[in-house]
């Protein structure tokens, strides 16, 4: 049993409090810390039974009884806070994106080295079951070499425009969950980025300097290619789909929705829309990436999202940007 | 190549002389003839190439160069005709049901056999690709010993009062393809039926003295269990659907579309309703039993849909009523 | 907060500790009590946070701060128990059967209403995501009056010769559910049953005086007809599904499975097999139905599955028996 | 009744020919004509009721009863046929692509404008039902305005080596119906191409200088992506779908099979494979483009796939092309 601390008390410090309260064995949570420490939240915690709440994160990093930290604050803190974590001695979960800054990465996993702590990204959709079974049939040889990698990622609503000025775009906010996908799904490493894009959702996005529709093509180092498509707002729900072909056969994966009827009537023969949103859709994951991580610490293992799987999509990412601004594809090796 | 003559040029007929013109290798239409035969009519047969229309079919009957006849004509007239033209040396394909009388079948059956002709009762829904996918994996023995046979059978929508006043009623105009569907996927013979229904689609079939919903169990002389459910009614089209059950598997089919197109929208996932009704969605059958006949008469084989396969379904159908006027499951010995 | 006892520490207590500990708000566990408490024992509970272990249930009974009662333990002790509970004041929470006797069941119900205390059943199938959509439909009223309703339930395999000698038969151990979701789905009550049963997976099931296939056509006071198909066995896994179709439409679910994942191959196109069985397959529903039973209790509302829906499907099965055994349609008021 | 001429009697004009004689209302063939007149085809014009059968084609062009005829020769005879039928009054359906020279292509537009005759491409798969259900949604406006469009087109086996020495390479003879689909279903012009591509099936399809593998990305004048994955190697079968995506909604299709069965076993829930190639699945779309061509003829209406539908997948194949070898997306403008 670790114990384990958890910095920042926002949507997804939450997400990993109850998931760690219900159903990772192994763990329990000593303290939570806030930048904002409100009643409401010293209530929760008391109803989630996690003994301290502070509102400087370092009394976690203080305390040698906890184990590992949860790095679920805000983007710009992920790096610093995950530093300060290895050098306190402390195994690192940390939300993604690492940072937006490549160099800032590479300065967190040199230190996560240097500590020889364990350091896990929150790369979540890894362990959607979904996913999971595109990956165990590619794994287990069911798909032969691969050659095309199809990820379909969009969201039922675009995000409040004061949250698109500050997310660093659609590749960093969004996209970067499908660049780990393709590398995850694949096996293999992007080489190359072309990107289309438009702004056909909402004109107030692209007056914020940002696109909310694109299309991005990559190369991958074992010769496959990868797409990813992208909305910022597909009416009927989140739309989360994955295809892997190959040279046996292809795997490709539906939406989930909360059940399976299906109404006939003069209108038609109706399904359910997808799950709504993250929350509902990938909860799932969340909770077992928390117990993989934990199950690294307790047992030693190797982490299922390392440092490199935390860099690499943000270099995606760099290129998209860039290959969207060029109108051109752009190699990774150009903004590594 | 062998001559045809058509007798009846109603909906069926005219079905049947379509196929032979389009698909059926191996026969040509020299002639049909119909109790009435208008301008229209003989406009019809011009257009399809077919040399001779007579409002007497026994000139059908009595022409050397026609090998077989199809019949096609009203239910009351099957018998006769059939048996008329197995002592003309024809061989006969036969429109269901045969006769609502089993003595009558039997006569049939007994001129048939003296006069050495090819007989085949239409009984097309055997030759429908999707039901004959569930045959072709028992045949196979992919569903090892059959346990349970289901059958979905509901029109979109009743009949006129006047067809189900003369019908002879749900389990005798409708029920009668299921009847024999149950005894093609299966390969065993019904032993027992009971028949539970009611009129919940439309109170006047009640007045008329028939049913519309119906639920009905087979017992099989295999062991294995058959069941049945009819409506008279399903407002989303035609349900025609099947599934087979057994001891190494089970196989089902869904309904056909006239297109595989999903529509995602705000109101949900929509798919296509099943095909309207049966001449939409059995057009490749009645092609598909036209051709083999003219196989088994070309090539001197066995009929697929034999007399006692025309027998069968109504010495159920018999039973089925049977049990519904008494409240108890009713053997087929007890009405054969 | 409420708090609760347990008895019973079987899987289905455990299951439904479980499920508190983790996902039901406004109760927690006080006590369970096992008439063999092993060190095993001692140790899960501890695990799970419960404070005290009994072997004597009475002591949970006699504990004033105990409110409700979830009876788990074995079949023929749950009236008894419920009676006991009843007369002590606490809610009661009883697994299916409440007993296979039905004037066993009358007692209980009267020693419920006579307590005043909240009374519910373990159909846990009701809670489940999948028939509650169905049942959503229905209330809705978009199928419109009701005409048929088809449950197929299969189980993965048959459950051990000792096991059936002693379970009451098929009709009490398996279909029960299915008798229970045709008056749920339906929303009106069974009137008559037809049985039509066999030996058809396995001889031994046949000498220990059971079957294990069957098919039961229900008449329902409503006019609608019910009916369900059962197997002890179906190689590819748990077959649980459900239909209701009526005058504005149909409504039909398919089974879950562990991913939405499709491999397309050269031998065809293939999904994933329903999940395993009950606990894999019901595993929300046994919390869902813990959850409105504390609701219940805290919120003074009536339970969801009161004590006339344990009896009635006591009465069906009791019909259902009788059918098989004496080859017709049995009245429920024949058995009542 | 209008007659109609086939030049080139290989495997495409022997599909149009059973088309006219089975299901086209309103033409008749008159005359078929191939540079190799061998016994087996005039033993097959016999059959199919064709009374002339040509070594060259001008017998055709010079009959005056002819009104229309359909160039079904090798692609290299495709141009000048043309312009010799559209001089010789004769109203021509011309199989695709019209010439991969853009400058003949608009020889043949402008040659066809001055006789005033009716010019069809055959692009078929704009008449394939599945393709013409996702263009009837974006037409009735339930997807609103597209934002992206996606078509995966792969083959179940790779042409003959020397097949692809000729060809033109992939995004001539394969990607071409593609190219034809995106400018279909968006209902807008592209305006500028990128293609990643590989050897990934076969690397003798490489040493022939073609690839096997690609990816497209197309930017569409009305703002729209447009993305093409294709594959000559798909083991499972024939693999045509499409998906359009939009303000409103999305439509997508799936794969036709030969029946709905699905078969559940221990192995898994197995569907059936795609229909096997174009042959099988597209039948009803040749029927379907001949019909309407002779609609086009018959009642002075424009052609449903004119001359710019023939010129622009040239155009946009062209700059796949250009796209591949300089390794950068390429402008419609910088090719046409």
């Amino acid at each position: 049993m670790i114990k384990v601390g958890i910095i920042g008390a926002g949507r997804i410090g939450r997400v990993h409090s109850e998931s760690i309260t219900k159903y990772v064995k192994g763990a329990e949570i000593k303290a939570i810390s806030d930048v904002r420490v409100t009643d409401e939240l010293k209530e929760w915690a008391k109803g989630m039974g996690i003994p301290y709440v502070y509102e400087d994160y370092n009394h976690i990093l203080q305390d040698p009884e906890i184990d590992a930290v949860l790095v679920c604050s805000s983007t710009n803190t992920h790096a610093p806070i995950s530093i300060a974590a290895a050098r306190a001695g402390k195994h690192v979960f940390c939300e993604k994106p690492v940072d937006p800054d490549k160099d800032k990465i590479r300065e967190v996993l040199a230190e996560v080295e240097k500590a020889g702590v364990k350091f896990q990204v929150g790369f979540n959709r890894r362990f959607d079951h979904n996913f999971k079974a595109i990956k165990d049939r590619v794994v287990a040889g069911d798909i032969g070499e691969p050659h095309l990698i199809r990820v379909t990622s969009r969201d039922p609503d675009a995000p409040p425009i004061e949250y698109v000025k500050v997310s660093g775009g659609l590749f960093f906010d969004m996209t970067i969950h499908d660049f780990d996908m393709i590398r995850y799904l694949s096996g293999s490493e992007v080489t190359e980025v072309y990107a289309a894009g438009g702004v056909l959702v909402n004109p107030e996005i692209g007056k914020a300097g940002d696109i909310d529709t694109a299309v991005i093509t990559l190369k991958l180092a074992n010769g496959a290619i990868g797409v990813i498509d992208n909305s910022r707002k597909a009416v009927y729900g989140y739309d989360q789909r994955a295809e892997v072909f190959g040279s046996k056969g292809a795997v490709q994966t539906k939406n989930d929705t909360d059940s399976t009827a299906v109404y006939s009537c003069e209108a038609g023969v109706i399904a359910e829309k997808p799950k709504y949103f993250f929350l509902e859709r990938y909860m799932q994951s969340f909770a077992s990436e928390i117990s993989c991580f934990v199950d690294s610490v307790v047992n030693d293992k190797p982490t299922l999202v390392n440092g490199n799987d935390g860099l690499q999509p943000v270099l995606i990412a760099l290129a998209a940007k860039k290959s969207l601004e060029e109108g051109r594809p752009v190699k990774i090796s150009e903004v590594a």
